[in-house]
């Protein structure tokens, strides 16, 4: 048996979440259906972590056991050949049998993508949120700074979230800002990108967090507000949670 | 009567084109819709130039002349609420009624998108061209410098071109090379772009130029032999049309 490890980035627009789910299409059920029409078998394809429907990903890593001997190199180009156009497969290599996609992963870096300009980009406007109303881009950096480091996230993530522990520690968040390419005259404060690296989200962590940058950017909430919120483990004092396609799993770490 | 200017972007993916044509969806063809519900009139929409079918748009230029006394700053809000959202309007404004989106322009300038990984990026794909062969990218910068300057550009245009004089200027023709993000590690050339900036281009001039740099790039042309078919005024010297989803006009200039 061989471990094989993939990179695989996808438009989520269409798909239900990357994990199989009855009766509707996922990201998971297509690399299955791929893998299978090439080896006859039904493998298990673990991904580095579920994203929900509508987000997207550069560079999801994940893994798969087969008895294919066909040679890592010829992965991409076979599983290219069957699926979707909205799902590829950009790098396949053998990994050691211990290799899994999620147990494995050191650490996680998101994206979140906002538009600030008072009119959308038509040509992004699947992969970024659009908000024409003004930003105070200032008070967002502030306050992302106070995201960073190991704490209880439990005021950032869904009260369904059944993971025991909701300490995390998010070793980097950044806010960048570039004008929207061939649109740099429109109004408004431009392209927005929040980075969050982390070891581990908790369930819609990512875009709580978006969401409360935002609700501080619209000056419902102070920056100095975070740390408090934070603390009191309370998931109605954050913001509300960023739509989903504004969202993009940007890359994932291991040991070597 | 007043002259509106306005500045659009539209995703071409859907359209056959930015010209009115009986019976299929263009671009000008969905504004004056759009101007019509607001005005009751049915304005005569001029863009600076037709994009063919598939082509996109960061900032083309449209005017039309109505007797609509809607502030000029209401005019983007308006139309955006009744265009699909594959069109925006980002900017609108009072334009002497001397002022011509065509007939006053003074450059354009238009963006050619390659990828070149061997792979492709499945959240730009539509708004690239994806060549997983191998490219020299340094023979393409060799090349790309011949088409610029006063040529009688007959190689570079469709045979079914009507202008009379196919002299052209290209004032300034570049190539930049850069990393697909989220997807630095992947194999091949990254994204290329071809930008031509020129004071008017012929049909499918810019597709044939793309098209051409492609070949050389392949190895299938040298550089050095831009100037010899250019001087040939012979279409079949010239390498291929590249495909119209690669291309976005991206901006247009007038005289202040």
């Amino acid at each position: 048996m061989r471990n094989i490890r993939m990179t695989i980035g996808y438009d989520g627009t269409d798909y239900h979440g990357f994990q199989v789910q009855p009766g509707v299409p996922s990201i998971q059920a297509a690399l299955i259906e791929a893998i299978a029409a090439i080896t006859g078998e039904t493998a298990a394809v673990h991904g580095s972590g579920r994203t929900d429907a509508g987000v997207h990903a550069r560079a999801q890593v994940v893994n798969f056991v087969t008895s294919s001997r066909l040679p890592a190199d010829r992965w991409c180009q076979a599983l290219n050949a069957r699926l979707p156009n909205d799902i590829v497969v950009w790098k396949a290599e053998e990994a050691p049998l211990t290799f899994h996609a999620r147990k494995s992963s050191k650490r996680k870096t998101y994206c979140y993508t906002i538009n600030g300009n008072r009119y959308p980009d038509p040509l992004n406007r699947r992969t970024e949120f659009h908000h024409p109303g003004s930003l105070d881009v200032s008070a967002m950096r502030e306050a992302i700074r106070h995201l960073e480091g190991e704490h209880d996230f439990t005021s950032f993530c869904s009260v369904r979230a059944a993971s025991e522990s909701k300490v995390r520690t998010v070793y980097e968040a950044q806010l960048t800002q570039t004008a929207v390419e061939g649109m740099e005259s429109a109004t408004g404060v431009g392209r927005l990108r929040l980075f969050f690296t982390g070891n581990g989200f908790l369930y819609n962590m990512v875009r709580i967090m978006a969401g409360t940058l935002l609700a501080v950017g619209e000056g419902k909430l102070h920056a100095a507000e975070i740390p408090r919120i934070l603390q009191a483990r309370d998931r109605a004092l954050a913001g509300p949670t960023a739509k989903p396609y504004g969202l993009s799993l940007w890359s994932v770490e291991y040991e070597l």
